[in-house]
Protein backbone atom coordinates (compact mmCIF):
# COMPACT_ATOMS: atom_id res chain seq x y z
CA UNK A 1 0.00 0.00 0.00
CA UNK A 2 1.72 2.98 -0.88
CA UNK A 3 0.95 6.87 0.19
CA UNK A 4 0.68 8.65 -2.73
CA UNK A 5 -1.48 6.61 -4.99
CA UNK A 6 -4.59 6.86 -2.31
CA UNK A 7 -6.40 10.40 -2.79
CA UNK A 8 -7.00 12.19 0.89
CA UNK A 9 -10.70 11.91 -0.45
CA UNK A 10 -10.79 8.35 -0.22
CA UNK A 11 -9.15 8.60 3.35
CA UNK A 12 -11.51 11.13 4.45
CA UNK A 13 -14.41 8.80 3.28
CA UNK A 14 -13.19 6.10 4.70
CA UNK A 15 -13.34 7.70 8.43
CA UNK A 16 -17.70 8.38 7.47
CA UNK A 17 -17.75 4.98 6.64
CA UNK A 18 -16.42 3.62 9.85
CA UNK A 19 -18.62 6.23 11.73
CA UNK A 20 -21.63 4.74 9.86
CA UNK A 21 -20.89 1.06 11.03
CA UNK A 22 -20.37 2.15 14.06
CA UNK A 23 -24.19 2.96 13.98
CA UNK A 24 -25.05 -0.11 12.32
CA UNK A 25 -23.35 -2.49 14.09
CA UNK A 26 -25.63 -0.60 17.14
CA UNK A 27 -29.12 -1.52 15.17
CA UNK A 28 -27.52 -5.57 15.14
CA UNK A 29 -26.87 -5.86 11.78
CA UNK A 30 -24.59 -8.24 11.22
CA UNK A 31 -23.30 -7.75 6.82
CA UNK A 32 -23.65 -4.60 4.95
CA UNK A 33 -23.79 -4.28 1.28
CA UNK A 34 -21.49 -1.40 -0.75
CA UNK A 35 -24.81 -0.21 -1.61
CA UNK A 36 -26.42 0.46 2.04
CA UNK A 37 -23.45 1.72 3.28
CA UNK A 38 -23.34 4.00 -0.26
CA UNK A 39 -26.68 5.35 0.80
CA UNK A 40 -26.37 5.95 3.86
CA UNK A 41 -23.48 8.25 3.72
CA UNK A 42 -24.51 9.71 0.22
CA UNK A 43 -21.77 8.62 -1.70
CA UNK A 44 -22.64 6.40 -5.22
CA UNK A 45 -22.25 2.42 -4.53
CA UNK A 46 -19.08 2.59 -7.13
CA UNK A 47 -17.61 4.99 -4.87
CA UNK A 48 -17.05 3.11 -2.11
CA UNK A 49 -16.08 -0.31 -4.45
CA UNK A 50 -13.56 2.35 -5.34
CA UNK A 51 -12.19 3.16 -2.15
CA UNK A 52 -12.18 0.08 -0.58
CA UNK A 53 -10.79 -1.36 -3.68
CA UNK A 54 -7.26 0.60 -2.96
CA UNK A 55 -6.63 -2.17 0.13
CA UNK A 56 -7.56 -5.26 -1.75
CA UNK A 57 -10.65 -7.76 -1.52
CA UNK A 58 -12.50 -7.61 1.69
CA UNK A 59 -16.15 -8.60 1.06
CA UNK A 60 -17.32 -11.56 -0.56
CA UNK A 61 -19.23 -11.36 -3.69
CA UNK A 62 -22.83 -10.99 -3.19
CA UNK A 63 -23.04 -11.36 0.42
CA UNK A 64 -21.67 -8.18 1.26
CA UNK A 65 -19.27 -7.54 4.08
CA UNK A 66 -19.56 -7.96 7.79
CA UNK A 67 -20.34 -5.37 9.32
CA UNK A 68 -17.70 -5.57 12.41
CA UNK A 69 -14.70 -6.78 10.29
CA UNK A 70 -15.18 -4.13 7.91
CA UNK A 71 -15.05 -1.86 10.79
CA UNK A 72 -11.99 -3.34 12.67
CA UNK A 73 -10.44 -3.33 8.76
CA UNK A 74 -10.70 0.37 8.10
CA UNK A 75 -10.26 1.30 11.41
CA UNK A 76 -6.86 -0.18 10.82
CA UNK A 77 -6.10 1.52 7.87
CA UNK A 78 -6.48 4.52 9.38
CA UNK A 79 -3.87 3.84 12.47
CA UNK A 80 -6.75 3.70 14.59
CA UNK A 81 -6.40 0.18 15.98
CA UNK A 82 -4.39 1.78 18.50
CA UNK A 83 -4.25 4.62 21.02
CA UNK A 84 -2.55 8.12 20.38
CA UNK A 85 -1.36 10.70 22.92
CA UNK A 86 -1.56 13.67 21.48
CA UNK A 87 -0.47 17.07 23.01
CA UNK A 88 -2.31 20.40 22.68
CA UNK A 89 -0.67 23.95 21.99
CA UNK A 90 -2.85 26.89 23.17
CA UNK A 91 -5.66 27.05 25.75
CA UNK A 92 -7.80 30.09 24.42
CA UNK A 93 -10.98 29.16 23.28
CA UNK A 94 -10.42 26.99 20.85
CA UNK A 95 -7.87 24.97 22.65
CA UNK A 96 -10.21 24.78 25.69
CA UNK A 97 -12.89 23.50 23.24
CA UNK A 98 -10.73 20.97 22.04
CA UNK A 99 -10.01 19.50 24.81
CA UNK A 100 -13.82 18.70 25.47
CA UNK A 101 -14.57 17.74 22.06
CA UNK A 102 -15.99 14.09 22.73
CA UNK A 103 -15.18 13.21 18.96
CA UNK A 104 -11.52 13.20 19.39
CA UNK A 105 -11.70 10.33 22.30
CA UNK A 106 -13.91 8.22 20.76
CA UNK A 107 -11.49 7.65 18.10
CA UNK A 108 -8.46 7.07 19.99
CA UNK A 109 -6.94 10.44 20.49
CA UNK A 110 -6.22 11.26 23.83
CA UNK A 111 -4.82 14.52 24.98
CA UNK A 112 -1.95 13.85 27.46
CA UNK A 113 -0.41 17.30 27.40
CA UNK A 114 -1.54 20.45 27.52
CA UNK A 115 0.71 23.59 26.95
CA UNK A 116 0.05 27.81 27.48
CA UNK A 117 2.21 30.58 27.92
CA UNK A 118 -0.39 32.05 30.12
CA UNK A 119 0.82 32.82 33.55
CA UNK A 120 -2.98 32.61 34.56
CA UNK A 121 -3.62 29.15 32.98
CA UNK A 122 -0.28 27.61 34.21
CA UNK A 123 -0.80 25.03 36.71
CA UNK A 124 -4.41 24.75 36.81
CA UNK A 125 -5.69 21.18 35.77
CA UNK A 126 -7.81 20.69 32.57
CA UNK A 127 -9.64 17.34 32.74
CA UNK A 128 -7.21 16.23 35.07
CA UNK A 129 -3.97 17.31 33.21
CA UNK A 130 -1.96 19.85 34.54
CA UNK A 131 -1.29 23.13 32.20
CA UNK A 132 2.42 23.64 31.45
CA UNK A 133 4.43 26.26 30.29
CA UNK A 134 5.60 26.22 26.83
CA UNK A 135 8.82 26.21 27.64
CA UNK A 136 8.69 22.02 28.87
CA UNK A 137 7.16 21.35 25.00
CA UNK A 138 10.11 19.43 24.40
CA UNK A 139 10.98 18.12 27.33
CA UNK A 140 7.82 17.12 27.84
CA UNK A 141 6.32 15.82 24.41
CA UNK A 142 9.84 13.69 23.95
CA UNK A 143 9.38 12.23 27.69
CA UNK A 144 5.63 11.34 26.65
CA UNK A 145 6.97 10.06 23.03
CA UNK A 146 3.73 12.17 21.80
CA UNK A 147 3.35 11.77 17.70
CA UNK A 148 0.81 14.19 17.19
CA UNK A 149 0.37 17.50 18.73
CA UNK A 150 -2.41 20.21 18.25
CA UNK A 151 -1.61 23.74 17.36
CA UNK A 152 -4.47 26.26 18.84
CA UNK A 153 -2.03 29.53 19.33
CA UNK A 154 -2.22 33.11 18.11
CA UNK A 155 -0.88 32.77 14.21
CA UNK A 156 2.11 35.20 15.41
CA UNK A 157 3.51 32.70 17.33
CA UNK A 158 2.74 29.39 15.65
CA UNK A 159 6.47 29.01 14.19
CA UNK A 160 8.21 28.97 17.16
CA UNK A 161 5.80 26.20 18.68
CA UNK A 162 5.81 24.30 15.59
CA UNK A 163 9.97 24.46 15.95
CA UNK A 164 9.96 23.47 19.12
CA UNK A 165 7.38 20.54 18.41
CA UNK A 166 9.82 19.55 15.40
CA UNK A 167 12.68 19.50 18.24
CA UNK A 168 10.73 17.27 20.26
CA UNK A 169 10.24 14.76 17.84
CA UNK A 170 6.49 14.48 16.57
CA UNK A 171 5.45 12.86 13.92
CA UNK A 172 2.33 15.18 12.90
CA UNK A 173 0.90 18.07 13.63
CA UNK A 174 -2.62 19.22 13.43
CA UNK A 175 -2.70 23.17 12.44
CA UNK A 176 -5.22 25.89 13.72
CA UNK A 177 -3.22 28.64 13.36
CA UNK A 178 -3.84 30.93 10.09
CA UNK A 179 -0.45 30.56 8.70
CA UNK A 180 1.82 28.81 6.56
CA UNK A 181 4.24 26.62 8.87
CA UNK A 182 7.71 25.70 7.41
CA UNK A 183 8.51 22.09 8.79
CA UNK A 184 10.67 19.26 7.37
CA UNK A 185 9.11 16.90 4.79
CA UNK A 186 8.22 14.53 6.51
CA UNK A 187 6.78 15.92 9.42
CA UNK A 188 2.89 15.39 8.75
CA UNK A 189 1.00 18.51 8.83
CA UNK A 190 -2.54 19.54 8.13
CA UNK A 191 -3.75 22.88 8.21
CA UNK A 192 -7.63 23.20 9.40
CA UNK A 193 -8.89 26.17 7.55
CA UNK A 194 -12.96 26.32 9.01
CA UNK A 195 -13.74 28.71 6.49
CA UNK A 196 -13.85 26.13 3.56
CA UNK A 197 -16.67 24.66 5.21
CA UNK A 198 -18.58 27.81 4.82
CA UNK A 199 -17.70 27.91 1.05
CA UNK A 200 -18.60 24.66 0.12
CA UNK A 201 -22.30 25.51 1.71
CA UNK A 202 -22.42 29.15 -0.34
CA UNK A 203 -21.10 27.07 -3.48
CA UNK A 204 -24.06 25.05 -3.08
CA UNK A 205 -26.48 27.63 -2.44
CA UNK A 206 -25.60 29.41 -5.34
CA UNK A 207 -25.27 26.22 -7.86
CA UNK A 208 -28.79 24.64 -7.06
CA UNK B 1 -23.28 24.15 -14.48
CA UNK B 2 -25.02 21.65 -12.33
CA UNK B 3 -23.61 21.05 -9.17
CA UNK B 4 -24.08 17.10 -8.67
CA UNK B 5 -21.54 16.72 -11.78
CA UNK B 6 -18.90 18.95 -9.39
CA UNK B 7 -17.05 17.06 -6.88
CA UNK B 8 -16.53 18.34 -3.29
CA UNK B 9 -12.86 18.11 -3.69
CA UNK B 10 -12.99 20.20 -6.41
CA UNK B 11 -14.80 23.38 -4.18
CA UNK B 12 -12.05 22.43 -1.55
CA UNK B 13 -9.28 22.96 -3.81
CA UNK B 14 -10.89 26.22 -5.99
CA UNK B 15 -10.94 27.76 -2.10
CA UNK B 16 -6.91 26.53 -1.76
CA UNK B 17 -6.29 27.68 -5.34
CA UNK B 18 -7.95 31.16 -4.32
CA UNK B 19 -6.11 32.08 -1.09
CA UNK B 20 -3.00 31.23 -2.96
CA UNK B 21 -3.87 33.46 -5.44
CA UNK B 22 -3.89 35.63 -2.50
CA UNK B 23 -0.66 35.42 -2.02
CA UNK B 24 0.33 35.56 -5.20
CA UNK B 25 -1.01 39.05 -6.50
CA UNK B 26 0.42 40.39 -3.10
CA UNK B 27 4.31 39.65 -4.53
CA UNK B 28 2.83 41.45 -8.07
CA UNK B 29 2.52 38.71 -10.09
CA UNK B 30 0.10 39.14 -13.21
CA UNK B 31 0.07 36.06 -14.85
CA UNK B 32 0.55 32.12 -13.39
CA UNK B 33 0.67 29.00 -14.97
CA UNK B 34 -1.81 25.92 -13.75
CA UNK B 35 1.81 23.93 -13.01
CA UNK B 36 2.83 27.19 -11.27
CA UNK B 37 -0.26 26.54 -9.37
CA UNK B 38 -0.26 23.15 -8.78
CA UNK B 39 3.32 23.21 -7.05
CA UNK B 40 2.66 26.24 -5.37
CA UNK B 41 -0.52 24.35 -3.04
CA UNK B 42 0.78 20.40 -3.47
CA UNK B 43 -1.19 19.03 -6.40
CA UNK B 44 -0.95 17.77 -9.66
CA UNK B 45 -0.73 20.29 -13.20
CA UNK B 46 -3.87 17.95 -14.49
CA UNK B 47 -5.91 18.21 -11.42
CA UNK B 48 -5.48 21.96 -11.45
CA UNK B 49 -6.91 21.88 -15.10
CA UNK B 50 -9.31 20.02 -14.86
CA UNK B 51 -10.74 21.21 -11.65
CA UNK B 52 -11.01 24.16 -13.62
CA UNK B 53 -12.32 22.74 -16.31
CA UNK B 54 -15.88 22.32 -14.73
CA UNK B 55 -16.31 25.55 -15.00
CA UNK B 56 -14.77 26.30 -18.49
CA UNK B 57 -11.98 27.86 -20.03
CA UNK B 58 -10.62 30.62 -18.07
CA UNK B 59 -7.05 30.87 -19.28
CA UNK B 60 -5.43 31.34 -22.25
CA UNK B 61 -3.00 28.83 -23.61
CA UNK B 62 0.64 29.33 -23.85
CA UNK B 63 0.17 32.71 -21.91
CA UNK B 64 -1.43 31.21 -18.13
CA UNK B 65 -4.12 32.91 -16.02
CA UNK B 66 -4.27 36.45 -15.05
CA UNK B 67 -4.12 36.12 -11.36
CA UNK B 68 -6.49 38.36 -10.64
CA UNK B 69 -9.29 37.64 -12.98
CA UNK B 70 -8.95 33.88 -11.91
CA UNK B 71 -8.83 34.94 -8.24
CA UNK B 72 -12.07 36.76 -8.84
CA UNK B 73 -13.72 33.99 -10.97
CA UNK B 74 -12.95 31.29 -8.47
CA UNK B 75 -14.47 33.74 -5.76
CA UNK B 76 -17.58 34.16 -8.11
CA UNK B 77 -17.79 30.03 -8.16
CA UNK B 78 -17.79 30.17 -4.80
CA UNK B 79 -20.49 32.46 -4.27
CA UNK B 80 -17.64 34.65 -2.62
CA UNK B 81 -18.13 37.92 -4.79
CA UNK B 82 -20.87 39.29 -1.77
CA UNK B 83 -20.51 39.16 1.64
CA UNK B 84 -22.52 36.61 4.03
CA UNK B 85 -24.41 37.19 6.99
CA UNK B 86 -24.07 34.61 9.42
CA UNK B 87 -25.76 33.40 12.41
CA UNK B 88 -24.08 31.87 15.36
CA UNK B 89 -25.92 29.43 18.06
CA UNK B 90 -24.50 29.02 21.08
CA UNK B 91 -21.80 30.75 22.88
CA UNK B 92 -19.49 28.00 24.56
CA UNK B 93 -15.55 28.26 24.25
CA UNK B 94 -16.09 26.76 20.47
CA UNK B 95 -18.76 29.80 19.70
CA UNK B 96 -16.24 32.32 21.25
CA UNK B 97 -13.63 30.84 19.59
CA UNK B 98 -15.11 30.96 16.30
CA UNK B 99 -16.80 34.86 16.84
CA UNK B 100 -12.54 35.45 16.94
CA UNK B 101 -11.85 33.88 13.66
CA UNK B 102 -10.14 36.25 11.95
CA UNK B 103 -10.95 33.50 8.46
CA UNK B 104 -14.83 34.36 8.25
CA UNK B 105 -13.96 37.82 7.81
CA UNK B 106 -11.66 37.52 5.15
CA UNK B 107 -13.35 35.61 3.14
CA UNK B 108 -16.77 38.04 3.85
CA UNK B 109 -18.48 35.45 5.95
CA UNK B 110 -19.76 38.29 9.13
CA UNK B 111 -21.41 36.95 11.82
CA UNK B 112 -24.35 39.36 12.50
CA UNK B 113 -26.18 37.79 15.53
CA UNK B 114 -25.13 35.22 17.95
CA UNK B 115 -27.71 33.07 20.17
CA UNK B 116 -27.31 31.06 24.02
CA UNK B 117 -29.52 30.09 26.30
CA UNK B 118 -27.19 31.43 29.23
CA UNK B 119 -28.54 33.92 30.92
CA UNK B 120 -25.15 34.98 32.31
CA UNK B 121 -24.35 35.39 28.52
CA UNK B 122 -27.80 36.72 27.42
CA UNK B 123 -27.27 40.78 26.72
CA UNK B 124 -23.62 40.46 26.75
CA UNK B 125 -21.67 42.08 23.55
CA UNK B 126 -19.21 39.98 21.73
CA UNK B 127 -17.25 42.12 18.60
CA UNK B 128 -20.35 44.88 18.92
CA UNK B 129 -22.94 42.17 18.54
CA UNK B 130 -25.36 41.48 21.30
CA UNK B 131 -26.23 37.87 22.49
CA UNK B 132 -29.68 37.04 22.46
CA UNK B 133 -31.72 34.41 23.82
CA UNK B 134 -32.53 31.11 21.22
CA UNK B 135 -35.97 32.32 21.68
CA UNK B 136 -35.49 35.55 19.44
CA UNK B 137 -33.84 32.96 16.83
CA UNK B 138 -36.72 33.12 14.23
CA UNK B 139 -37.46 36.38 14.34
CA UNK B 140 -34.23 37.86 14.10
CA UNK B 141 -32.91 35.18 11.67
CA UNK B 142 -35.94 36.20 9.56
CA UNK B 143 -35.72 39.68 9.99
CA UNK B 144 -32.41 39.71 8.98
CA UNK B 145 -32.65 37.65 6.22
CA UNK B 146 -29.59 35.22 7.54
CA UNK B 147 -29.35 33.26 5.08
CA UNK B 148 -26.01 30.72 6.93
CA UNK B 149 -26.35 30.14 10.42
CA UNK B 150 -23.17 27.91 12.36
CA UNK B 151 -25.00 25.67 15.15
CA UNK B 152 -21.98 25.10 18.10
CA UNK B 153 -24.46 24.16 20.77
CA UNK B 154 -24.27 21.06 22.53
CA UNK B 155 -25.34 17.64 20.66
CA UNK B 156 -28.59 17.48 23.14
CA UNK B 157 -29.63 20.44 21.76
CA UNK B 158 -28.32 20.50 18.72
CA UNK B 159 -31.95 19.16 16.65
CA UNK B 160 -34.17 21.73 17.95
CA UNK B 161 -32.08 24.50 17.54
CA UNK B 162 -31.73 23.25 13.49
CA UNK B 163 -35.79 23.04 13.76
CA UNK B 164 -35.97 26.97 14.62
CA UNK B 165 -33.20 27.76 11.82
CA UNK B 166 -35.50 26.05 9.18
CA UNK B 167 -38.14 27.75 10.89
CA UNK B 168 -36.10 30.77 10.32
CA UNK B 169 -35.97 30.22 6.85
CA UNK B 170 -31.86 29.54 6.55
CA UNK B 171 -30.38 27.85 3.33
CA UNK B 172 -27.43 26.33 5.01
CA UNK B 173 -26.30 25.03 8.19
CA UNK B 174 -22.72 24.38 9.20
CA UNK B 175 -22.97 21.60 11.81
CA UNK B 176 -20.23 21.50 15.10
CA UNK B 177 -22.66 19.55 17.06
CA UNK B 178 -21.44 15.86 16.84
CA UNK B 179 -25.02 14.77 16.24
CA UNK B 180 -27.02 13.59 13.15
CA UNK B 181 -29.25 16.44 12.09
CA UNK B 182 -32.48 15.88 10.93
CA UNK B 183 -33.26 18.55 7.93
CA UNK B 184 -34.80 18.82 4.41
CA UNK B 185 -33.47 17.97 1.66
CA UNK B 186 -33.53 21.47 0.18
CA UNK B 187 -31.19 22.74 3.13
CA UNK B 188 -27.16 22.51 2.46
CA UNK B 189 -26.17 20.89 5.66
CA UNK B 190 -22.40 20.38 6.47
CA UNK B 191 -21.14 18.29 9.43
CA UNK B 192 -17.44 19.68 10.62
CA UNK B 193 -15.79 16.45 12.21
CA UNK B 194 -12.63 17.25 13.99
CA UNK B 195 -11.07 14.19 14.51
CA UNK B 196 -11.31 13.48 10.69
CA UNK B 197 -8.14 15.24 10.31
CA UNK B 198 -6.38 13.71 13.16
CA UNK B 199 -7.56 10.50 11.38
CA UNK B 200 -5.81 11.74 8.15
CA UNK B 201 -2.55 12.16 9.34
CA UNK B 202 -2.95 9.06 11.37
CA UNK B 203 -2.96 7.01 8.45
CA UNK B 204 0.04 8.61 6.44
CA UNK B 205 1.74 8.72 9.67
CA UNK B 206 1.08 4.55 9.04
CA UNK B 207 1.52 4.26 5.31
CA UNK B 208 4.58 6.61 4.80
Amino acid sequence: MRNQKIPEATIIRLSVYSRYLTQIDKRGLITISSGDIAEGVGVSPAQVRKDFAYFGEFGTRGVGYNVKDLYHHILKILGLDTDWSVSLIGLGNLGLALCSYKGFKERGFNITSIFDNDPQKIGTMIHGIEVMPTEKIVEVVRQNQTQISIIAVPSGVAQEIADLLIEAGVRAILNFAQVVLNVPPQLELRNVDLAVNLEVLTFNIENR
